[in-house]
């Protein structure tokens, strides 16, 4: 069983589903991956969420990015959307996804952020397992690493 | 048998609804009426959308206004979206109506503009409705003269 | 007689055409189209209005994108608007065709979406012509064939 | 013979117009005002710039503010453009009027800024009116001293 | 124990926090609120986010709203950003909280929704709290009934 | 004498001038060419101004474009201001020129639209010189016969 | 002789102004107090700068808001710009202080922010004035102390 | 000792900091440099406030800018924010920097402007060491001079 279902509303959204995949992959987390679009397959949308055992939903779209909210409207897991950059900036898709009306939360990370969707996913689960706990916490001292190690370059600058 | 499907996605999107109705008023263009939010009542707006035999659909919501495009996505009819200002002077709901992606048409029109909404949907109809034509012709008419007299009125300023 | 007719404000909006010109040719639909511009040309966009009996225009423009709308103001016909990106991300282009005054409606898609608006016209020429309606439907079936065959494609990422 | 015709879009821009007009009223500048749709009243647009005399055009008009490029596509005389407040801040009127395409200039104030307008029309008229540069230099000196006068104000705040 | 933190970057914020109260009231879920400030109190808010055994935190702040930021990189537990409406009808805000950088994740929810704060963070309690589930599924029932009613209100427009 | 004086506020503005000059050339008007910055060289700004007998100014600059209002502020003469993109697609120069206060008017043209800037200027010269009138007239002419001929390339896509 | 130059760029500014005075008294700081326009009195500007002996300069202003960047070109003193909200919330104002070209910085502040303004003058004061520091620490001590006591009226909410 | 501290929020955001290295280098100004940041190391963030004997801070980071508030948080000494271009033209960093909330100031600077805070850096040091005023009017007097000699080669243009 996976307790991740990561949906994307186009192919064309894989480099934003590889920085989550990277992170996934990193903490070890299975997760199921779908390409269903919430204006092209809105019917295999409810499929997927009906169907899934995933804790939470991870929802990768752009421009008038439904795909979140729509899932978000099936369920009640928590759903994390991530806005695609592609025109404006990506700004269209950031207010499709964030702006949800009263009753149905939808969680945005910022545009094209797909570890950050990955990592606020494992934190959620962290809450019922304290391994990933401990991995975010060991993950979070790798960050620190790097950018000391940052430090220390840029002494040579 | 209504040609006409308008849908509200929140109660409080009535004032814009309100200048739809003033047009299909004066036109004698009879129109059904739901609340069904994309979000909230998502089978609810396919139940609509399934069982109605409107030739033109309107969709009036705010905030991320996926209403339009979810309306879209179950209907090959012609969906026009009015986007409602509610944050950021309606920013978010024009772009989460008319950045629709490719293969999904919404014809959106623009933010609290039910009016337009109203007009665009007539002027599809009137293509096989000689009787609307006319009268569409006599409503730019009466608008003509609107602004005549007050072109006459503002001799005086 | 051609029941669309497309008009670009510019030689330079062809990449937004061309998109048009794919969906008009795999539906097997003739268009008429023109180069005309409501700001160098005037009087030929009015000329062309007039003279066409296009049941649904199609104008591609950028920048103060007044085109949609200055055929609007010459036609009764529903008028399809697409926006094109060359300043600003497109946003002056779509603000200035999708903000009409009361009265005057024109029907915005998305910036740069040609493919849209030919599918929103062929949505509405299918209104009165059935068989047209069965080649959205095929037409929509083939676009959840291609998302099917992207999702097996994701099962390798 | 007016030397100056102002048009507005709507008789709701009268706001913008009456700081048209206090200006011009101060400088002894005689206009001539008209009331005319870019969108609703098309042909009457044309007609009263085809019939003007007028060495400058103003033109006020808010949301897809068409009207000072349609009024400078059928005239080689200087047109300015008075974007007014309505939606988005204005936004929508200030790049639908300033970001006209190559060829065919208009020259916009800022948003609101009827006074400008009539100050810009004026500054260019001064060019064949040496009573009026003098009339202008005066008019900058009042600015100046009520500054001065503001100024002194403030010494008690 | 309280399973969630909330946590206000002004007493100004008070609007948006009674969106969340009503919510948390409703669901019968304690939490425990807090008012500090990234910029003014940080570390207030550093010994806050370390002392509680909260499981979700929320941090409701406007202009450049660094507090959910700053709560998110003294934590693993999940955080929910609500941009609150002050200046550029909250742009600011919504940018300040959810453009993290990545390694670092915020969940952000829209301009002043506080309401789906609260709904976001049960949604994640109920993960692991079946009782809470089944509240979540009346409450969006009661939520379904209400736009039921709307639409049965609607019928008398 | 020139009757058009061209700042430039910096030496990287040239691509968006080079548009002012193939207009120039080609209706063979002479025109004084400055680099002067309102920041790093007001005063040569200044004497520039003082010293120039232009009859219209044409001020081309970036970012906080403070150029042409600086120009406005040292002559009664029309100044025609030009916002050239550089970062946030030039929306921050556009509204450094665009939105002046009351009292000293800018003419703002588009985004890099060196070329209307100088048909904008050329339009105010030939209030006063019926040659310039004519070749105006000409000049559009040519561009319906561009645009004709591209409607007539066109038929061939 | 006072330390500290506050310029308004009009009597409107008055209010953004107040805030700063408040910060001022509360700190015993004398400033000296001018209304002067970058656009309509710029030479009054230059006298005030050129005669002042003051360390740090405040300029307060909106719309196309050059007085700070003008302010900067004619001294190497600091040079504290306050964007006033007018038109566009503010972001037109914004943008054409803080988008200073490479070589001439004006240190920018938030939107209405005459508190901050304040406040950084006083900081840079305070580098030679040990008694400042002192002031500027019970300040912020004062400033968490106000939330401290929110934080308590907060436990009633 | 050092008077100036340099952070960057990331490695990624060097290009800047060099524009601020040469600026300092020119002037033979000693900085110590730190990579740190407010998300990923905020206690080493604040280390590096509360040891450092720095002057003046200036904090580079992008997307969502927390680092200047935050360094701001930890000083009364005067902090400069230089916002990076990323995500949505900078609009983001510039807004998480510039609008502070009231109490905390930081001195924003243009987006990517590393130069400029170098500069108004420069200017508060020079408050109390009379050389640095004078390299400061040396480096305006060259490039006053670069100007003109830009304005010399732009005779050939």
């Amino acid at each position: 069983m996976n307790s991740i279902a990561i949906i994307l509303g186009s192919i064309s959204d894989k480099a934003v589903f590889d920085k989550c995949k990277v992170v996934f992959d990193e903490f070890g987390i299975k997760y199921e991956l779908k390409i269903a679009s919430a204006h092209r397959t809105p019917e295999k949308v409810r499929e997927i969420v009906k169907n899934s055992e995933a804790d939470v939903f991870i929802a990768i779209a752009g421009l008038a990015a439904a795909l979140p909210g729509v899932i978000a409207a099936e369920t009640t897991k928590p759903v994390i959307g991530v806005p695609v950059e592609s025109k404006l900036g990506g700004l269209d898709s950031l207010l499709s996804i964030v702006q949800m009306p009263p009753g149905i939360p939808v969680a945005s990370v910022g545009i094209d952020r797909g570890e950050n969707a990955a990592l606020l996913a494992i934190e959620i689960l962290a809450l019922k397992d304290e391994g990933l706990k401990v991995k975010l916490e060991n993950y979070r001292k790798k960050m620190k690493e790097k950018i000391e190690k940052d430090n220390e370059e840029a002494k040579n600058w």
